[in-house]
């Protein structure tokens, strides 16, 4: 690949929806995202590809192969962003693999497989409210009358932003079913960083769970009712989260737990309230761990409502189920690492991706890109060139390796 | 005194402003206020006090004594209630007043200091949002025009309030001096209830400090920022909380904490905050020894940052003196207490009131009857009427002790 071309194209896409701190602002179906999609088209058929749009806006870009009717391996990620988001942020997947396309159509070899290049809308979910819209759309997950009458906070659905912008394709030109799809995307964490490895080969995509939390006690005067007197909500609540802060740190193994939202219910600075609420983000790759971690998280709630004499309840809101990706794929991209002497990590996704939805179509795996200081979804996201040079190569590698075989690839 | 007299007299005041669950709707200058006020001046003429009313509302309503122009003892407290809060609450110290002035009245011995008994406007703090307003006014603590300026939340000025429901009198009847303040009111906490006596004899008001404690950290993604990672400000102030909470209540003194507010600056159920706050309310009786509980406390706050690797802030809201009440008045009532054999326990207010402002113009002294499960400004507010009678029995006592002799008690 091409480092020089990548890096250009990068900063050309990287002007459209610019913030002046060098992020970007780019919410998906707006016209800075229609200007993003209008130059990744014209490059597209600059180097040769055809480019086709579905009922979704999802963006394809076909090299095609010998076998006409096989299974393409298909590349790509999405080119919004969230409001002062990062200019790497699903661009850089979108744009490696326009760079590992144009690579191999100037190596002159027709490769055997059909190859695409894939960007979807709407992944962050920062317009319309539901993240990787366009991906879980055309791989079954929404039902098309969901996803065209969703309205954004001005009211506006997402059908008519979608002819506003010219983006309404053919429900013909779906994807329906991939040999292979890789998607290259930045960690938007520190793991990689800190560990100082410039590739992550990516197994998979935690599953989440979660709770509302609640504590009640009695209300009380703050200065009038003595402390073991009192029957304190937020008490327990302070004392339930250190509890599960603790055994979580304790595990040291992949879970993740996160007390985003806390409050009284009283909310008034000398009042005992009657009762506390937190919020409670647990995370785990593995489901029946996750299931598992989840039980043991009620058990020291109620433990700690028993010790201080209050009530607890634990409400569940939403749960994602783990996603696994190909181990084919991973045996892959740690095989070419290995080749071209490139370090790796293999690790698992805190964030939603396309990927977590193409992988019900196909087999999928991604790769991760260090984030310097782990920072993502804001204007001072970074990730290093060398590192970026260093996942190409692999990718490069791996991708010929599908593309020139007519044999599917091993789980 | 005449429990039956005063139990029908409570009744008739607990009928206005009364809501469906038994408590009362009488906030500071309204028609109920108005209404409340118009009974007790009717029922004060009925039997033989004369009437006056100050330029803040604040009702005096005194029996003439041998010496005209000696300091009059006072009984009194308030009549105002806050939204949907209880029936004894301040009228329970006007009307056993009342009761004791016609107790003597009755007994046909006129005393020797004057009697009063008052009644202070906006001692809640509800309707007009600075507490004890009438007798903060009249002992110098708060100006004429501050008061005067004051507004509610519909933006009605007080003094168009007082205005409007005819209590403006003249700046000369105001209460100046006073022999002594004694001011019946129910606790509002569950400690002589707890305790099983029926009288308390509050030696003063705690002190209080109030804090708005800030650690600041480093924001993150659920998913993507792993537990060892993090700089969470808000595990920092639940351990900071549970610090603090751990040292007071091993500390088994009287010492009162308070977390009534806590919250996280994004308040996102996936996001690691990068701030989080928390109220923190800290009283005592004891004014040194309040400030060297202030001192320990922003010292284990700084502790945890240090040790979280977070920065903290601790800022300081607002500081009240802790307030001591007479001890020759508290003797007074303490030996009334043996001569009727009525159990008491000696008691710090946690609470502001009236007496705390009355006891910058002369000797004060409070007395509280139990409260039931130690509720207090809500309508379930409860007290027994045994009680209620053994501590008028205890003042009645005090107050022709200190109204039929010329002599001051001794402090």
């Amino acid at each position: 690949m091409n480092r020089e071309r990548l890096m250009q194209r990068f900063s050309s896409m990287a002007e459209i929806g610019q913030t002046d701190r060098g992020g970007v602002n780019r919410l998906a179906l707006t016209e800075m995202d229609k200007q993003a999609r209008d130059l990744l088209w014209k490059w597209s058929e600059e180097i040769g590809l055809s480019v086709r749009v579905d009922d979704f806006g999802n963006i394809y870009a076909r090299l095609e192969g010998e076998k006409v009717d096989y299974k393409p391996v298909v590349l790509g990620s999405h080119l919004d962003s969230v409001p002062y988001g990062g200019k790497f942020d699903g661009t850089l997947g979108v744009l490696v693999g326009l760079e590992l396309m144009e690579t191999i159509i100037e190596e002159g070899k027709t490769p055997e497989r059909p190859l695409e290049l894939a960007v979807f809308t709407n992944e962050e979910g920062a317009r319309f409210p539901t993240p990787m819209l366009g991906s879980g759309a055309v791989t079954g997950v929404f039902t098309k009358e969901h996803v065209y009458n969703m309205k954004d906070d001005d009211g506006v659905r997402f059908e008519d932003a979608l002819v506003k912008i010219g983006y309404v394709g053919d429900s013909f030109n779906r994807v329906t079913e991939v040999e292979a799809f890789i998607e290259l995307h930045i960690e938007q964490g520190p793991v990689l960083e800190s560990k100082g490895v410039p590739v992550g080969i990516v197994n998979g995509i935690q599953g989440l769970s979660w709770h509302s939390v609640q504590f009640f006690g009695e209300a009380g005067h703050a200065g009038t009712t003595p402390l073991h007197h009192r029957k304190d909500p937020l008490i327990s609540s302070v004392k339930a989260i250190q509890r599960i802060h603790d055994w979580v740190m304790n595990l040291e193994d992949e879970t993740i737990v996160t007390f985003g939202k806390i409050g009284t219910a009283s909310n008034t600075i000398n009042v005992v309230s009657n009762s506390a609420t937190f919020s409670l983000d647990i995370r785990h790759p593995d489901h029946s761990k996750l299931l598992s971690r989840i039980e043991k998280v009620k058990r020291l709630i109620r433990e700690v409502a028993l010790e201080d004499d209050t009530e607890s309840l634990c409400e569940d809101l939403s749960y994602m189920t783990p996603v696994s990706f190909d181990p084919g794929l991973s045996e892959l991209l740690s095989n070419a690492c290995r080749k071209h002497n490139v370090d790796f990590s293999e690790i698992v996704s805190g964030a939603g991706h396309d990927a977590m939805y193409m992988n019900r179509i196909g087999k999928t795996v991604m790769v991760f890109a260090p984030s310097r200081a782990g920072k993502s979804h804001c204007e001072e996201e970074d990730t290093s060139w060398e590192d970026i040079e260093k996942a190409g190569k692999v990718m490069e590698d791996t991708v010929k390796r599908l593309a020139f075989s007519t044999e599917s690839v091993k789980s």
